[in-house]
């Protein structure tokens, strides 16, 4: 809180009062009386000052309004860290020059299907497999994951092809079990405020793949970064994968957008996730495309080998032949951008 | 899934292709051609086709769209049970003729406070107090709650004030101490599709009050309900808080058509809180009046004696003399709509 | 624009630059230099400031942010009248202690069907008719409206029942028939940014009924409804009609916050219309309720005498046995809010 | 509507008087009674049956739900026309090979300027010239544009520098001065609904550019197109510009995936305006690359000689200096895609 509007209407007490409890913060007013309103100027350090401190202040007598000017987060701030981080995994940087691509299915099914299109997967030029062992289904009723087994068949797609492994941790109590196959650790979009769940993540050795939420604003996304980063796990990849709004022609909308926002206020890499992001396989290619165009550090495409047979999300995955296509037709774009993949 | 709809140009074999996968699944097709398509009515159960299948067939060759016609949720719909849940906690009926007011701070500070705050609301009319032991916090700097020291105060003030208790619940692992000293347990909006956590509430013996979560629709909603009755549990409060729209002017957009929507849909009782759905303590007397002529079952309001000085979302916290005008104010309203406060 | 925030990197010389170019316009600047950042508080009559010079400031060199304390709107806000403003329409006052009820179809179809409507809004104790002669619809190949014939048929009611007349304009070549027979001329959600009919309805001597636009903020309505006043017209009744949010249970989300949100802001008077904010006819009573609780002053309903055959949006009219029992239930809820209806 | 849903509960009388009023209007029904609901396949040309019809069916009787299955839109959709259309004007082809720049000032402020800005903008390949002589301005204190003195400008541009002119009619009443000097009418965000000015521009021989709404859904835009083709019009061109969300860090959301799910429904040309679709000058390069990498067909980018002192949207214009160097980005990025620029 950096700035206290006030009332028309309030009264010299009440700027005093406002004043004294500042100056018993260890802050100073400076006090702008402007012909409607007066403005209070806070200075001193106010990243000290709490959310909470904030809204006390909000409902004192005399208060119109508090405008904070400092940002919420720090340690994911460009203002903290103004070079872009790096983060090596199995000799593969991500948030460097080259585009790094994360690709495989939805959920781990079964050993044959996985390493079947692993192969194919690391054939067209990906650099990571991705697949849940345990997942997130909106049904009760839906296939929850093979669990323990199916990070068992990540780890030897990861022996087999020099793949590193990208799952997800939904509950803090698996924490041991992913982090023993997982080389990096994707916290899912309606995770994303699951607090307990950052904190866990951000005790772990690995990096973490934070996805945004589905009404999550850019701001709350680096807040959750900020928490992982909070308890020492500086290593967060952001991963947009689109948000909910009224349009229904996509399974969400993908915001673009967030990716030079996010190059401007934090050093974090960014991921896109063009799959979830539209929902459906046949606008994949077009919007990996202008994903890297916009500056993305990274892709994360679901691909299968059989989509009508998939235990989830199969609309919005990619069969290998298509994918390889993409891979080939995303090198000029990379090229054009400064980048390669 | 009940209606498939196929492409204008699908041909013969690939529609007898997805007969015989019905077939496959004990189903019948029903075949309408009209001019302009084909479409195949599926007859059979159904209700155990799962989202993945229903996806596949989403992107079988000759598909253009696929249209579920039952609900996915089962338990917690109208067509499953007709008649209202009414819930017994402690002798306080939720979901009868009495709307039941839950009121207290957003987080348990010390025992005084709390103390007083019980004092306030019991004597105006609440039935339970609430209050957050942990607390979900935007910022990993904020004040996250007194934890077990927290839930013991609230355990003291049902002792004294006869108030039962309803406390957020925000990780499995601490599911045994909250259900220690709980009588409701909380799952909270950012938590709403924490599937875990779910199926954790799920086989808890208390009854679980379920917020909306920030995106979620009132489907969702209902499948997390679902979720958590699936477990065996089937005592859950809906808790409608607020949704997030494009609109600044309020904290959240409080959805009240929520609440006729969902007694149509759904037997489970449901709430309403104002404080959080608009985030400002001058408007939540006329929402709270306004949910009640909608009908609700009851509120969930957040009253502090001094909310200058909380530590959580002072800034929609009604003071004790407020509260108690609202409860007077609210009896003409409740008979209106054929209830008591 | 009162308070211009630069970039922590900012130099002195921009400074300066900044410092003069306000006083070119006549304004002072208070510099608060804070460990973090330099805020200029600007001194002097910030409302001649236009959008533009706020805009052109905002890409100085320096400049990180600007931010606006005063309201954009003025004729519309509170600050410049206190007073609610109450409008005499025939006798009958929109914005005093007795809600009005404005009731009938959503089109006007003949003048039988329209007679019969009427007569049973008003023995069910409406004050006012509405209709659409010239209708707005989604598809070009919808019934457009009976044109002028439809108005006639709207001052026959009036004549014979003793109605005044609520009719939309959605042109504004068609201003001069539209007030020849209208009492109150409605802007449509779809046009409340037309900002040339909002001109056009600023120059009627007629009351405008202003819906809020789907996507609108309250503060964008407010600016709406400036347009209009500021051409001399002060007389608009705001109306509340549904946002656009994701979900999809509901045709759109009625936001009756907004009723006690505008209640600070603005002095103008509030109606609700539940039957075009949830879009069936089966929430319109609850919701209408909760209107009446929230603080409004008007409801405007959709009755039809056979929804069935309607030619518009039959799916969310009331039919006249349904409207007559709901006005009987809003009696005791208006009179809990210290209104009558 | 093609799919009647009967409720569970609905009678052989209910079913009965349903069919016969399908057959009233010449269609068949084909009836599926599945074990838990029973559906009515509406057969023969149900492209006729109208909104009206559709709703009133909704209310009836024993029907659950309606479920349309073919596009309400019919001149604007794939279906009608499979080949791409592709728009001359003045020599300039916008839906072919070559991806279409637009580029100019938000308003037309002097001559001098806009000639300097049509200099520079022809000079680094612009093909046509935008600028805005009446303005569409949310507060009515804002500068509203020089009206017919400033589409003289727009025509001076021309003559000199051969560059077509894009500008906006905001009036039916203006049709006739606009036709005199634009090549190219654009109908503005806020006017996409604007139906009576749809249908004028629908009788216009120019070609419209049609902005899509804020909160506008595909659907509803490409009815908005229906709608000007249906008076015999049907040179299109379809403008993504953003859509409402709540997020704040943009001015809107841009949403590039309407790109590929535009080509999939219709054969118009498809324009991405990432000036207004993030508000932001330092974002609109790569949102223009991303554009041109997803598929659109044209981009308009707002250019500024001097933003600080631009009368309108200062913040969102690029520089010379940066338009000429995206300009040349995008070559290698139109040429990966299979385009030119």
């Amino acid at each position: 809180m950096d700035i206290i509007v006030l009332n028309p209407g309030a009264t010299e007490k009440e700027l005093r009062h406002i004043v004294k409890k500042l100056e018993s913060r260890g802050l100073k007013a400076n006090i702008s009386k402007g012909t409607e309103r007066t403005i209070i100027g806070v200075i001193g350090d106010t990243s000290k000052i709490t959310e909470e401190e904030e809204n006390a202040i909000r409902v004192m007598h005399g208060v119109e309004d508090v405008m904070r000017i400092l940002k919420p987060y720090k340690l994911a701030s460009r203002d903290f860290k103004a070079k872009d981080t790096a983060i090596n995994v199995g000799g593969q940087i991500i948030g460097g020059k080259k585009i790094q691509v994360i690709a495989g299915p939805c959920a781990v099914e079964n050993k044959t299907i996985l390493m079947n299109i692993a192969e194919k997967v690391k054939d067209a030029g990906a650099s990571f497999i991705r697949g849940g062992a345990f997942k997130p289904r909106t049904s009760p009723y839906s296939f929850q994951g093979l669990g323990e087994e199916g990070l068992k068949y990540l780890a030897d797609v990861r022996k087999k092809w020099g793949l590193p492994v990208v799952t997800e941790l939904m509950d803090p109590r698996d924490m041991e079990v992913i982090a023993k196959y997982a080389d990096i650790i994707q916290i899912g979009a309606r995770n994303m405020q699951n607090f307990r769940l950052l904190l866990e993540a951000g005790t772990s050795k690995k990096p973490i793949l934070l996805k945004r939420g589905l009404s999550a604003t850019i701001k709350e996304w680096l807040m959750a970064a900020e928490y992982i980063m909070s308890k020492g796990n500086h290593n967060v990849i952001l991963c947009e994968r689109g948000i909910r709004t009224f349009e229904t022609a996509t399974r969400n909308t993908l915001d673009l957008s967030a990716v030079p926002v996010l190059k401007k206020l934090t050093h974090l890499p960014i991921v896109v996730d063009p799959s979830h992001g539209v929902g459906r396989w046949d606008l994949v290619a077009p919007m990996a495309k202008a994903a890297v165009a916009a500056g993305a550090d990274g892709l994360m495409i679901e691909v299968h080998t059989n989509p009508e047979e998939a235990l989830s999300d199969g609309e919005q995955s990619l069969r290998p032949g298509d994918f390889k296509k993409l891979m080939k037709e995303l090198k000029p774009i990379a090229a054009a951008v400064g980048r390669e993949i």
